[in-house]
């Protein structure tokens, strides 16, 4: 016997049977941090002041990621939607700056959705580096995370605000 | 006009035009540390050590999300990967624990396959916080980045190793 | 502040929260005309009468297309469509001829379907084209709208049957 | 007039129009045998004393392939499946020895789940077959049926558990 | 026997054998006209002014769904795409106005792109129709067709340049 | 050590490294059959005289599960397929009948396209079952298996043509 609720008595993976659960309404908060260097962070926000498309393409990226959770995390039930929305912001720190990405998702179902706000929050985080990379190889994805989760029968979860990383 | 390889003078996304790059090998190698509690890694290991699924399941997961790159990148062009391998293991420093997971991708083409790399590490670090979250909610995913990157006409290329995060 | 339902406040794309809607039976019917010269309408006619797999391969295309709707369209949200069905028949009129698509999509959901039967009928019309494209590089698509709406909060809709593009 | 559900009365292909149909806990178990020479399936079995990922990467595989199996039937409905389990294990018989897999979906919907199951047990068929086609080009599946049916208007139905094949 | 490079003698779908093609660089301009009202226009364009996201998710969809072209249109080659762009403008003539989507599609391949631009114009028109239709239930998207045409065997082709629809 | 390919020195599931490989033309044939009831086989050929679409979903359900096999089949590589084909027609021995599904197809890359032939041939199977399975629960699909291989280092292989399960 083990206690990973994805793994049978034989430590075979499968996915938890949810069909006595309740449909509720659930929802989940994520965030994700890409580390830049002050240079690049400056070069994006500029580029953002002339309408350029590199927060919009992030966006659009973790929200259609979201859609496609279950087809990439094994385990992940397929889950209708009801809301995806991601927000993505500069951040600076005495010692580091970026930018954050955070995504919210929402849903009526059986299980809950913190898969596929973590999903969003990674998808937009690799957009945003996949336009950067040319700019800087080292950027780093620090701190991808869950912030909130609500609705369930574990009820509502709040991560502890530190700031990690600093 | 601006740096950004996937903005055209407009500020526009677009797929950088790849068409008059030479097809060679390339290779990229990156990792992901799915930080854990030192209760939950002990837990993990006994499962892998009566033979539980854990670690083959991220892995399965990582490789055919680097197969899916482009699907969920919006401006990674397809590509025909050649090989992709995953690597699970525990690390321990003085101060935290968990699981660093490597991907490592090659292809012939004619462009690098670094967000290959990427996506297979961040979607096997993802399923393995699936595996665990009803273990432990405040599980986070640091590092992201890139180790190696090789071939290509800007040559080769390698990270600085030093243990971020500790 | 925007009429935009897809636009927040700050002009960014999102998904409409639906979550707070009800479920309730909601239908689209929707079409599109591939414009056909008389000869090529001709021969897929003479093909059809011998079997050939045209309208077939359109009227799947279409179905499974509707069913991809929400990984094409980024703000569309994941439904589980209870019917689709696909309908092919020439049209003449007195200067222009081709086939006429009709794709009918029904939910039990939160929100409607016209996303899906629009997109059923675009890669329908898509395929004809694929499929006839080596007889006439000039096909053109015309007209792909909605044509009926029922059920939801707005209730039920109609477009004016006009002929259009004649 | 026929009497295939798929097919209108003109013999087109079209999903049924479950939107009348009450959501009712659904279930099926679908198996696929995967014959292999006595020397391969004792490779096999050695490897996963071993721990090797041969049984673990076709459960995987089976696992997402259910969740695929709308996007793949052109005429199946999507649906949110609560649950699905892989079980793989060697069989021998007088005649014959090879690897049986059974997979077990469960959903709450308006239409069964044995396509889902079905689609399951062939794709870790396959994917035992793609791992060990190397060591054996004469491997061959058999006996893909449904085994058995719960829930839904036409009520529970069991196969004979006749051995087949031998 | 039949004219159709998609059937067989029989009449039955196949893909075309592509096999003994030689590898060239080919391309395809294709294009879509989402007529709108003058008022949803001006809201459009009133929004993009204050960098909403109407253009760019729009632009991000049609990149999407090139790359998803043979996953969609069942008879196409997959295809390593090295370049796709997508314009969007608005448009006016005398009687109508809208937005006007060209799709640019470039790969090196044994066979052409003509399908990618198509699908490419024509998920991106889809989109923003997604995004105007709680404006406007009128939208009906026009003239989806190819404008350019180069490479591969048969040569370069260019549609006449008349202003359809007017 | 180990003799799987698709398994490391550790057991783990990799993708083989063909990225040293030779691009040449690869070719397989692989079949599936439909074990059916005369009853059900008769109305399935009553309905192809009258061009309902039993044959053609099924053919193009394989065509495109040609094309997805990566993307089911773990541990394939992606392959840029330059050919597939479908046939399926009705087979009788003394004490069964069915249908009987072939799918080929073709490559030029740097593994072979067997695992495509064999996806296409069991989508194709399972979507006949799918159509027929409101007229029959008790449908089997037997004798998945490679017909012919072409290309490759290994060289070409052929099945022994035995007619098995008779």
């Amino acid at each position: 016997m083990n206690d990973f609720s994805h793994l049978n008595a034989k430590g075979e993976a499968h996915m938890v049977d949810v069909s006595a659960k309740a449909i509720t309404t659930r929802e989940a908060l994520a965030e994700s941090r890409v580390m830049l260097s002050a240079e690049v962070l400056r070069q994006i926000q500029s580029e953002q002041l002339s309408k350029g498309d590199v927060y919009a393409t992030a966006r659009i990226a973790g929200i259609m990621a979201a859609k496609k959770c279950s087809d990439l995390i094994p385990l992940c039930h397929p889950l209708p939607l009801s809301n995806v929305s991601l927000d993505i912001e500069p951040f600076e720190t005495s010692v580091r700056c970026g930018l954050l990405v955070r995504a919210r998702c929402r849903t009526s179902g059986q299980t809950g959705v913190e898969m596929e706000a973590l999903t969003a929050a990674s998808v937009a985080a690799l957009t945003i580096y996949d336009m950067c990379k040319a700019l800087d190889k080292g950027i780093v994805i620090e701190s991808t995370r869950l912030l909130e989760k609500r609705g369930g029968k574990s009820g509502d979860w709040f991560a502890n605000e530190v700031e990690s990383n600093d």
